[in-house]
């Protein structure tokens, strides 16, 4: 997706190592045109994939979500973050290891809103590692709900998450897949 | 708003003492089409004040505040919530007690992205005792911006949040205003 690239390049923050803050328009300033054509966008890449729910988890991937939802026209359902072990019986529950806090949470959606009926769109804000898509893909399948795809405003193509999400099979779309970081300066995949 | 105030009759959980759920359409699965005529809505009430700003609280004001942000063509700044006290130059931040969860909580907003050029409308999905609105609008002020006004998707007439903030002069529009509740059933303010 040429505007978001774009947008990366002029306003995205690089930090070594391996850091790309997209704090001024996605993350915690969102600016809504944006978000607007990235909905769009992951609209035409799915648009014929039977989607009924979109799922995502909080906080930065619900604007996504919720953008791509209004296209679709289907809701959305996002897991909630925990930081306690307990389980209860209502919900989908898996640990995610989040490597930029070092640590594990845990992550829940209720089973009254995701069931073998649905089939689903599983939206995220960046994939790194994986860790957080594995774990949303899992709580998906736990549900037996089919899972049509993961969309992904940014990849980051160095680390290995989208490379495991494939071999598992699952088609996943980036709208901007980032290659390498070189002094500071972001090189996209063509 | 009588669409919201029908879905929350309809749709809502009620649990005492004074806990409205509303995870099947606002607070865990997401109905867009209700969000598109919330955030209407709030356009409607506000359309007029000279808005550059919307200014909300992950998680859940963020959907809400997007919502709105389309209408108004401004962008939303969600403040982040943190478990420690570490304070950055760079961040307004304010301490936010939680009664739901009985702890407090770090909430904080990069002062990139926000300043006294602005006029805020600040948006959440509930008030209550007004300790997160409270909080937000605290975090306007050391920004030097104009607080144009609160909006509230649902706002609990019986606890004192809003009594407060209007009582600072705040405008404060709520788009369901709880008046009490009554053997499991929600009483509007008329």
């Amino acid at each position: 997706m040429e505007l978001l690239k774009q947008r990366i390049e002029k306003d995205g923050n690089v930090r070594m190592p391996n850091i790309v803050k997209v704090d001024s328009f996605l993350n915690h300033q969102i600016d809504v045109d944006l978000l607007d054509e990235i909905g769009a966008e992951f609209y035409r890449r799915f648009k014929d994939k039977g989607i009924t729910k979109i799922v995502t988890i909080e906080a930065s991937g619900i604007a996504i979500a919720c953008s791509a939802a209004r296209y679709f026209k289907v809701p959305v359902v996002f897991a909630k973050k925990h930081e306690n072990k307990t389980m209860d019986d209502d919900v989908y529950q898996v640990t995610i290891h989040s490597f930029t806090k070092g640590k594990d949470y845990e992550a829940k959606i209720s089973k009254r809103y995701l069931d073998s009926s649905d089939t689903v769109l599983i939206i995220d804000d960046f994939l790194a590692n994986g860790e957080a898509a594995k774990g949303l893909t899992a709580m998906v399948e736990m549900s037996g709900a089919e899972i049509a795809g993961i969309g992904i405003v940014i990849e980051k193509g160095f680390q290995n998450g989208g490379k495991t999400l494939r071999e598992m099979g699952i088609c996943v779309e980036s709208l901007a897949v980032i290659e390498n970081i070189k002094e500071d300066k972001v090189v996209f995949k063509k």
